[in-house]
Order: C-alpha cells, then sequence, then structure tokens
C-alpha cells in the first residue's frame, strides 16, 4: 500500500524516511502562524506567474489574505493563505457551516447566519470559534471560486471564461499544492486517543471535527464492519474446527454456512445504512442541499449559458451529452480493456498450468513454474496503470457537475478491474479447474499475504524503521562524524529525516537533482542544508509531505476483502477471522497515516459512504450466486442426496439461490433505511420550524404598533432561529 | 366485477339498474344547494344518537354548518354539512392546498395561507375560489378532526380519548356513509370530454381536479400502459404470423420474444416512474410533508401520549409492537392462508386431470368434467371471501399510522392471493404437466374471457340494459298501465329506476323489506312511491348510489393482466394486443362508472402508485424466471443446439437468465426516477426561495427606519411567497 517500502532492503537507511521522520519534524519546528492553507509552486516559477495568479488573488478574491513567502528547504515559492474573522463569517454562511446557537436563544445547532451572528455562541472568540478545518473549508472555497474572464491566458495554459483558476492550474503543475496546515494540539489529542488507543473505541467526533465527515465515514464503517465481522469469524472457526470428521457433515456444514453468510451480509449492510444515516444527521450532512445548487466541480465545463436553475450565468453541460459520450464511448472501452485484463490473465494461467505439468514431468527445471507468476504480477502491474490512466480520462470526460457523482462514476469503473484482477483466478480454479482444495489453499495464502503480512508492513514496519533511523542518527552523531553545535545537534534527527525524505518526493526531484549535482558525500550534503534549515517552519516541513490521496484505496482494501469473506467462505471458513485481525491492525495504521505522516486533507462533506454501499450490496449478492456455484461444483448436493443425478442437483441450486436472494431482497425491503429515532428527530425539527412560523405570523398579525411588532419578530426571529437546526435558513428578521 | 348483472336472466327488468338509471335520476332531479358532505344514517337510527353526534359537531367542530334533513327515499335521517367561506379558508391552510397567487405578487402556485389571502387570485369569490373537491376534502378532514374525550360512549360504542369519532361511527355502522356530493356541471363536461371520447386523450388535469390526485394517477397509469403495450402488442402479432413455418425458427422467435419482453416490462416500468414523478410536481404532491407530521388514519389507535414530535397529545403505537406482531402473527397466519389456498387448488387441478381421463377412457359420462371446474369456481370463491376477511383484520391489527403504508400494506397481502389464484393453475400447466400447447390455449382462454368479455359486460350491456328499460318503462306508461299525470310520466323514468335499484342497494334492505311487506303488486308499489318521491332531491338520488370501492380492484385488473402478458408471453404471443384492446374498453369503463352511477368518492393525495409500482416490478422480474424457465421446459435450447444435454441447456439458461436480470437492474440503475426537467424545476425553486430569504436578510439588515423596515418587509413577503412554490409555506412578515 505505502510505496515507501518498496525498496526495503540494502537501501533501507537511505531511503523513505518520511513516515517515520516527519512526525518528529513536526514536533519541534516552528508552528506557521497567520496562515491556514498553502499554495506550493515548483521550484523554478517564474515571478511573473506569481504575480499573475497574485494579482488575480487580490482583485477578485479580495477577503483572503495572502503571503508570499520563499521555502528555504524546497527552493520554491509559497502563498501562506489565511482571512479575517470578518470574512471566514461570510463564507462559513455561504458554505452552510452549521454552528451552535447561544442558550438564551435557544440553544443546539443551526447553519451559521452572517447576519444573526450575535445569536452563535462564542462568535467572538476569533481564535476558537472556528475549528481548524472549518476555517481552511472556508478558504478552499474562496480559492476554487476565483474565476478566470474571458480570455484570460497565463504561459500555456488558457482558462474557459468562469472556469475555476486554481484548480486548473494545480492540474496543469503550475501549482504544485493546495493543502491546509495541521494543527499541532489537536494531532496530538488524536494520535493518543486514536492512533496509540488500540482497543478503545475511535473518537469518531474527533475525527470528524479535525478530518471532516468523509473520512470520520470511513472510519466509522471500518469500525463497524469490523465488529460485525465477528458473527462469521466465531462461526467460521465452529464450522473449521468440525471439518473432517466426516464427509456428509462436512457438506451440511459447508452448505448451512455459505447460507448463514448470505443472510449475514445483508443484515449487516442494512444496519450499517441505519448506523450511517445516524451519524450523518449527528454530522448534520443528512439535509444536504439540492444537487444542482451546489457548487459544481471546480474542473467541470460547459457552455456558460445562464442557468434555467439561478439564472446566473453557470456552466452547463446537457445530460444527453454525457451519456451518448458515456454508452457510446467511455462503456465500450472500459469493457474492451476489461476483456483483455480477462483474456490475458486467463492466457496466463493456462500457460502456468501448462508449465506445472511440465515441471511436474520434469522436463524443464522447477524454478521455471515461477516465470508465470511473475508474468502475471508484471503484467497486472502494467496493466493496472494503464486502465488507471484511461478511465480516469474518460471519466473526466464525462464531465461531472459534481464532485461526488465525478467520484462516484470512477469508482464504478476502478472496481471493476480490481474486481477481475483479485477473483478471476479463485474463479478459475473454482469453476474451471473445480478443484476445491486448490481454491482453499490459494484463498487462504491470499488472505494471509495480502492481508496480514501487508499490514504489518504498512505499521510494524515504520515504528522499527523509525526506532532503527533514531539509533543511527544518535551513533553518527557521538561518534562526531558531523561537526555540529549542540544545536545543531538536537535537531539533526529530524532534518536528516526529512532530507532524506525530499529526495524521494515526486514532487522534488527537480530539487533533488539541484542537490545531487551540488553535492559530493553525503555528510557533505547534509552539513549544507543542516546549516541553510535550522529554522525549519511548519509550513515548510508540512509541504515537503506525503499527499493523502483520499478514501478510495483504503475503501477498495475493504472491498475485496469483504469479497474474499463472502464469495469463497464455503471453502475457507477462517476467512471472516482473518479479516478481523487485520481489520484491527488496518484501523490503526491507517490512522497513523493521517495522524503522522501525511499532509491534512481538505475536509469534505459526504451523506453516505456513496458508492461503495451499492458495490457491497451487489457483492452481496454474487457472493449468493458464487456460493451456490461452488455447492453445485464441489458436488455436495450430489452427496447429500445420494441417488440424485447431476441435473437434479443443478434445479435443486438453482431453486434454492433464487429463495435466498428473494429473501435477501425482502429482508432488505423490511427494514427501514433511517431508524425510528433519527426519522422522529427529522420530523420533530420539521414541525418546529413549522409551527414557530406560524405562530410568528399570526403575532404579527395581531399587533399593530410598528414598534411592538418589531420587537415580537425580533424576539420570535431568535426563537424561531434557533428552532430550525435541520435544513436550510428560512427566517427572516 | 359489478355485481349487478349476477342476476341477469327472467329478473333483468326487476333487478340492479342501479347502474343505468342513477344518471338519468341525478339529471331530472333538484340541486342539493347549502351542502358539500353527507352524512346518512340508517332508517331507524334513534334520535338521541342523532342529537349526541349533532352535539359534538356543534361544540367541537363548529366551523362546520350541519342541517338535519330527513330523506323520503330512504327514510333515514342525513346531516347535510358545509362550511362557511372563511373556515374553508382557514382549513385550506391546515391542509396546505395549493392555489394560484395573484399576477403582481409573482403568479404561480403556493400553499394557501389565511393570513396571506389577499395575495391569492380570486380569494374573495367565494363560489370559485375553492374547486368543489377541495371543499369537500376540508370539510372531510374537519369531520375526521372531530375526537372523543375521556369515556364517552354512544350506545354500545365507546371511545378512547382522542379517538376520530365518525370514522369509528362508521366502521360500526351507526353511520351509514360520508360522502361528497357530485356537481353536476363538472360531471356533464367529464362526461362528455372522457367517458364519451374514446380515441381522445383523456382529461387528466380535470380528472384530478374533480376525483382527486389518487384517482387521475390511475387513470394516467392506465393510459401510459396502454399505450406501452402496443410494442409487445406489434412484436407478438409479427411472432404470431410467423409461427409454424418450421420448428427452428419457432424456437428462436420464442426466446427473443421472452426476451425482448423482459426489457419492455422494465423500460416501461422506468418510464412510467419518470412520467408519474411529472405528473406528483404538476398536481403539487410531489414534496409532501414528513410522514410523521401528517395526520393519522382516523382509525390509528394507541396509547395517548405526548407526541415526541409534536409535544401535542397523540396516539402512539411503537413500532416494535406493529413489528412482532407482523413477523409472528399476520405473516405466519398469511403464509399458512396461501398454503392452503395452494393444496386445494393443487388438489383440485388434479382432480379434473383424473376425471379427463375416466371421461377419455368412457369410464364416467362427459359432463362429470365440469364437475372439478365448478368446485375449482366454488371453492376459489369461498377462499376469497375469507382471505379477505382474514387479511383486512390482519391488517387492522398491525396499526399503521398513515392511510397510505395501511392501503400499501393490504394490498401486499391481497396481491399475494391473487396471484396464485390467478397464475396457479398456468404454472401447474407448464411446469408440472409440461404442456405447452394447452398452456397456451388455456391463456388464450382466460384472456378472452376473463378480459374481453369481462369488459363487455362491464360497458356495452350496462348501456343495452338502460336502454331496454327506457323502452319498458316507456311502453307500461303508454299501455296506460299506471294512472300518473303528465307530470308525474315525465319524471316516472327515473324514479322507476331509483326504486329498482335501491331495492338491491345492501345498506337499503331494511326500506326494502318495508316497501316488499307493504305492497301487493309490482304497480301499486310504483305508484304509491312515486306520489311520495316527486321532489326527489340530489341528495337523496346520491345516498342511494353505490359506493365507489377505490382504486384497489381496478390496479389488481391491471397488475394480473400485466402478469399474463409478461410470464407467459412466449407461449401466447398475441396476448398484448388482447391486453391493448381491453384496456382501450376498460379505460372509459372505468371512466363510466365513475361518472356515471356512483356515488363521489373524497379525494385524495399520493405521490405516486405506491406498492403496485413495486409489486410491477417484482412481476417482471418474476417473468424473467418464469420465461427462462419456459424456455427450458419447451426444450427449445435442447432443440437449438442439438447435441446439448438437458443438463446443459440448463445451465446456458440459468446463466441466460443471471445475465438478463443483471442487465434489468443495471437498466433501471441507469434511469434517473426523475427527469431532468422536473429536477430542474425542483431545484430553481428551492433556489428562489433561499435567495429571496437572503435578499430580505440584507435589505433588512442594512435599513434603519422602522417604516422602511415594515414595507420591504411587506413588499419582499409578497414576492418571496410567490417565490415559494414548492414545499412549505417559510416566511413571515
Amino acid at each position: 500500500m505505502n510505496s515507501a517500502y518498496r525498496l526495503f532492503g540494502k537501501k533501507l537507511f537511505k531511503t523513505k524516511g518520511l513516515l517515520v521522520a516527519s512526525s518528529q519534524v513536526l514536533k519541534n519546528t516552528v508552528p506557521t502562524s497567520d496562515c491556514d492553507v498553502l499554495v506550493t509552486f515548483p521550484m523554478n516559477t517564474d515571478t511573473s506567474t506569481l504575480m499573475w495568479l497574485l494579482d488575480r488573488l487580490k482583485s477578485r478574491t479580495p477577503e483572503l489574505t495572502v503571503h508570499v513567502r520563499h521555502h528555504s528547504n524546497t527552493k520554491g515559492s509559497v502563498f501562506h493563505i489565511t482571512a479575517t474573522h470578518e470574512r471566514l463569517l461570510k463564507g462559513a454562511e455561504e458554505l452552510a457551516i452549521r454552528k451552535p446557537i447561544k442558550e438564551e436563544y435557544g440553544g443546539g445547532m443551526k447553519e451559521f447566519s452572517y447576519e444573526d451572528q450575535e445569536c452563535f455562541a462564542g462568535v467572538m472568540d476569533e481564535e476558537h470559534f472556528f475549528a481548524s478545518q472549518e476555517r481552511q473549508s472556508i478558504i478552499n472555497h474562496m480559492l476554487n471560486n476565483l474565476r478566470a474572464e474571458k480570455g484570460e491566458q497565463l504561459g500555456n495554459v488558457k482558462f474557459l471564461e468562469g472556469q475555476a483558476i486554481v484548480p486548473l492550474l494545480e492540474s496543469k503543475n503550475v501549482i504544485s499544492q493546495v493543502f491546509p496546515l495541521h494543527n499541532h494540539d489537536d494531532l496530538v489529542d488524536l494520535r493518543l486517543t486514536w492512533v496509540q488507543a488500540f482497543f478503545r473505541k475511535q473518537p469518531l467526533g474527533k475525527i470528524c471535527d479535525y478530518f471532516g465527515v468523509k473520512i470520520a465515514m470511513y472510519f466509522a464503517y471500518l469500525g463497524h464492519y469490523t465488529m460485525a465481522l465477528s458473527v462469521p469469524a466465531f462461526l467460521g472457526m465452529v464450522v473449521w474446527f468440525f471439518q473432517g470428521l466426516d464427509e456428509v457433515n462436512d457438506d451440511v456444514w459447508a452448505v448451512v454456512f455459505a447460507l448463514f453468510n448470505a443472510f449475514w451480509a445483508t443484515l449487516y449492510l442494512e444496519h450499517w445504512k441505519r448506523r450511517s444515516s445516524e451519524l450523518a444527521y449527528e454530522w448534520g450532512t443528512m439535509d444536504k442541499k439540492d444537487e444542482l445548487l451546489e457548487d459544481p466541480r471546480p474542473l467541470f465545463t460547459g457552455d456558460l449559458v445562464q442557468s434555467p436553475v439561478t439564472e446566473k450565468m453557470d456552466f452547463y453541460y446537457p445530460a444527453w451529452k454525457r451519456n451518448l459520450f458515456r454508452y457510446f464511448v467511455s462503456w465500450p472501452i472500459i469493457c474492451l480493456c476489461l476483456c483483455v485484463v480477462f483474456a490475458v490473465m486467463l492466457l496466463i494461467f493456462e500457460l502456468q498450468e501448462w508449465v506445472n505439468i511440465l515441471v511436474i514431468s520434469e522436463t524443464i527445471p522447477g524454478f521455471c513454474r515461477f516465470f508465470p507468476k511473475i508474468l502475471l504480477a508484471v503484467s497486472i502491474g502494467v496493466l493496472d496503470e494503464v486502465y488507471k490512466k484511461i478511465a480516469t480520462w474518460l471519466n473526466e470526460k464525462e464531465n461531472y457537475r459534481m464532485e461526488e457523482s465525478y467520484e462516484n462514476h470512477l469508482i464504478i469503473k476502478l472496481v471493476l478491474f480490481q474486481f477481475v484482477n483479485s477473483f478471476l483466478s479463485l474463479f478459475y480454479i473454482a469453476f474451471y479447474l473445480q478443484d476445491m482444495d486448490r481454491l482453499s489453499e490459494q484463498l487462504a495464502a491470499i488472505l494471509i499475504t495480502r492481508q496480514v503480512i501487508g499490514n504489518i508492513k504498512e505499521s510494524l514496519l515504520p515504528y522499527i524503521l523509525w526506532k532503527a533511523r533514531l539509533y543511527k542518527v544518535g551513533y553518527e552523531m557521538m561518534s562526531d562524524k558531523s561537526p555540529l553545535t549542540q544545536e545543531q545537534r538536537r535537531k539533526s534527527v529530524n532534518v536528516e529525516a526529512w532530507i532524506t525524505d525530499k529526495k524521494n518526493e515526486k514532487q522534488d526531484e527537480e530539487i533533488d537533482q539541484n542537490l545531487d549535482s551540488s553535492s559530493d558525500s553525503e555528510s557533505e550534503k547534509r552539513r549544507r542544508t543542516l546549516s541553510q534549515e535550522l529554522s525549519l517552519t511548519q509550513a515548510e516541513v508540512e509541504s515537503a509531505m506525503k499527499k493523502y490521496e483520499g478514501t478510495f484505496e483504503d475503501y477498495l482494501e475493504m472491498f475485496i476483502q469483504f469479497g474474499y469473506v463472502t464469495l469463497f467462505s464455503s471453502a475457507f471458513p477462517l476467512a471472516a477471522l482473518c479479516a478481523i485481525v487485520n481489520n484491527i491492525i488496518e484501523i490503526r495504521s491507517d490512522a497513523f497515516k493521517l495522524c503522522v505522516n501525511h499532509q491534512r486533507p481538505f475536509g469534505q462533506r459526504v451523506e453516505n459512504i456513496g458508492t461503495w454501499q451499492d458495490a457491497l450490496e451487489v457483492m452481496g449478492v454474487v457472493a449468493v450466486m458464487v456460493n451456490c456455484g461452488l455447492i453445485f461444483v464441489s458436488g455436495q448436493i450430489q452427496r447429500m442426496f445420494t441417488h440424485s443425478t447431476a441435473l437434479s442437483a443443478l434445479v435443486i441450486i438453482v431453486i434454492l439461490e433464487h429463495v435466498i436472494l428473494a429473501l435477501k431482497f425482502l429482508i432488505a425491503y423490511a427494514i427501514p433505511d433511517v431508524p425510528e429515532t433519527i426519522a422522529q428527530k427529522k420530523a420533530k425539527l420539521e414541525y418546529l420550524r413549522r409551527e414557530a412560523l406560524k405562530k410568528l405570523e399570526s403575532q404579527i398579525g395581531q399587533s399593530n404598533s410598528p414598534d411592538v411588532k418589531e420587537r415580537i419578530i425580533h424576539h420570535q426571529k431568535s426563537k424561531v432561529d434557533a428552532m430550525c437546526q435541520v435544513g436550510k435558513p428560512n427566517i427572516i428578521p
């Protein structure tokens, strides 16, 4: 997962110390004040480019405060961006950020309103009114709203009228990165209560506050899923324990366990839907604006026309164009790609079988059997890269208006490939070779290598590496190989690490080359750099950190794991147990990644886990089919009912499959997606809003003196506002 | 369907003239003014009962104007209920009825607000501001809101605190009926533009205005479905035409046609979803209140507790109690009943087969083969009655809060029975006897008898009967068998009809007995009644009409038909054509029923066709399975690919089935349920509302003089109100 350890071996101490050291660096660096978001540029960026962007920022988004800095480490220019409290308040209204109401106005949470700011608790406290994540979201929103005018151009980059400047420059690499700064205090707290608190409940509220709803939702899902796994893990252990006692029993148990898993998957997914709606309610994302009212994705383009919705000038891209492209270009290409992958993999499997036979007959030497395996690994690697590029490009071309639909459609495309990649070999063994023993072995091998070892690599190894590095640097300093002052020595651990990191960061390649060419020996280089870098700031350190690439990879890992557990559970009953062990580590190693060695991501608001829910549900349905197929292929029915022919066994299994699927859908239909309590809370808030309005209307109607009226309006307004905790602000003074 | 013609034969002229004559009666009767809704009582109701109810109506719903009348024809007392314009306006606000805004305030439709009534166009026009259906809905709402106090009792009927009095009395037969009066002008218009305009588009807007959204939605569905049928009807004709040319072709065509139907069903249902959301938008039911804020079903009971939502005293019935009953009482009983039906029908089918063999071998005489058929008809009739009672009772006990969920759950229960009842014989022939020729014959027979003849019975026969009756009565009068004055003669046609009807109406049984015992000959009786009835009012006539029992039967008929068309289409390709012919008549005969010889129903607001959509979608899925099963059973695959064994044919078919189902779900997933234009309109209205609020807030913030403020508020308010056409009223002055 983490590319940091690919070259583990000889180069251990020379490369990729990022994961370990940056946290340490962060701890001892000079905090960067007056800055929420960084915009960094490549090293050799022209001053004219900087000025061009700065001009536009100053003139079109005057609410932003921009300081230009030169980072001594990256040799690049950086914009330090922040905004005044006043401007942040206005932005909070635009983004409809929910804030607590003062007790005297009724308490509770309400979307912030600039006009009524005095109703909000702590609004005057510039330091603490907004959480750092909120400040950053507001500033990011403002940055994304810096729009191009007609015919503007910067170097080779031509802008369409109304296009978002910053995201486009970022996609063209004129801007290296846009990211928010970490908050040291919160981070320390999260490390204590989350990363290191291995068997404690995750502090979901804090995670949501610090990283935003999207990431919190992922961890909530991961925790919930891991808990749910304990049921099939336990039953799987029982089945595994009694396996091999006698053949008939084995068959019965395998069938029962497969059936059980089908229902477990349904119940678990339904339960998660309910849980996620609770979380969405708690985190205030349940009642989002209509999609057409949300800001479009910054890279969304189209004809600049008067929007039929807002009557402002807005990009419009007709649905039929998207559909035309989607159904007549995108999907045919995707299907073709999948077929190619399918064919290549099948060919290599066939080759493997053929080589195996040759090896057994001793026609060729034994080590030859590894060639097809290597070939498979290489071709999957290559195909993966190519496919990802094609899928992303096609998805870009489909030009979705919303970030969420863009992402969901990308997920579908990528997941299809990963499905083929992850499961084809198992399907091949199960249904083509029909070798159940080998299936069981293969599955166990995959689960243990891909999961357990993979996870140890992700978390245990970084820890050992970190310790080793500390020891080494300490040893070097003690043996006085480098002429550092005491003060310098204190910092050397961190800076050393930081430099080594930097060498392996893509975005710093140029700087690397620069350093490499100008320095002779490692110690020389270190000494030179150290003398420049004694005052390393937080901003400098974090801009050299890795970017968190989003939750996609993490969800994907869980999706594939869910597949192993449900699809082939009857072949390897311990799958769920392996998955649990893996996930307990996974939660903390993902947390480690976020809290220790990655740039902070911008918070994103989501209502649920999106397409992943659908993907998991489809997996649940496929699981029923695959398990029924396995039961047929392994001949369990034929053995259970002796005298039954293959035909009648197949008929029995097909009927069984249909009944299970029907029950699955019935269960999903019968369980409400939103729990009663949440439904009641939503209804109550709607009721309060309606009632408050009615009362207000009638009171105003009865009073005649303008003075009284005004006082009533004011009083009622605050009360009503306080009540309107869900939904849109809909009262005016 | 209509019990009016069961005794067709000797008694033709003596019985059941209701269907025909009431329309005529209605035309010539004295219109009842000052009355919107009638509450009728059985003939021998105590004056004390009337007084008890009247007292409560006067004291607890003073907004209603009640006149007590004695109907000379039914010999029962009747409450004529209406309300003043003022009261209706208030009720319109409670029911959130949408009314047009004056042009100067921005036009468009908005939910009525009593406070801002001056903004609504035509609000002063007491005669025409409300459509008759709206007046009646408001009054019905008020009637249902007449609640019992603690310990109240009327005769044997004990009330719980807060229980709705009128619906409970109606369910206990203390009140015979509560129904709204027809509007003669609108009715004449509807008859011209709808009932008689056979090949014209249905005037859905008018239907919606007169009968409410629920009934209009049914007719919209019926029309849409009939149009959609033209595609499989055409293809079916082509298949039918080329059938029998050669065997291989037949097989290919049958398979292709079955596949085509699977996709047609999906596309058609998706298209209807989009169409119905358009209609719901147009008719203002798209954006309903939260279920928990709607008024509960009048017969809903529970503990009277302070509602967690509204904080008023309200019935609360916990979901777990309902679920407990549902899953551990209701559904086991329902399943048991269905098993009994299943077993009984199968036994009779077996008996039939056995009898058939005996007849063929001439052991018993030929007419014996009809005995099992008769036995089947009788037992289905009995089982149907018993099952309906059980299902309704169970559904009542499940105690749903909302009318809609009550109905939806009843539909599910009843549909299951009808499914078994309608299709079991076909399944028996197809999969047990595996006799494809007989299946085809049986299907054709069912479609023609059940559909075409059934429909002729529903519409052509009543027309002929009506004409015959007119002729007969005219003949009698001409031959001077009755000593009527010219004036009386003019009316006799209608009154004659009315009396004959009355004899066969359940609710009038007692009166019937009365008349029967006191009269000697038919002509005597007629003369005596006529002299009493010369001044028959509209209210009197309509209270003797049949009650429209709701859309259930009509939807059921379409559901079963959809089943015949999709499930067994490959066995009888002309099914869709038969269905089309049937439906063209069905639309007008259902319209005839509503516009000519039934009491007017209260309007009901629905967002879509509810559970029927789900039922049809399930039928679409079952159709794929059944068609695949038919293909296997009829051996088409085995013949198409000679040399293929039954096992490999089954594998092919199972894979085919899975692929089709997967495609079906993909298509349904890919097509958005709400068309882009409607989504845009909804978004636009939400946007306008939000923007209007923002502007209003900022203008008020800037102005300081209370006078200016007030003017701005007033001006903006009207504008804002006008803009808020979707959703709740959410602006205050």
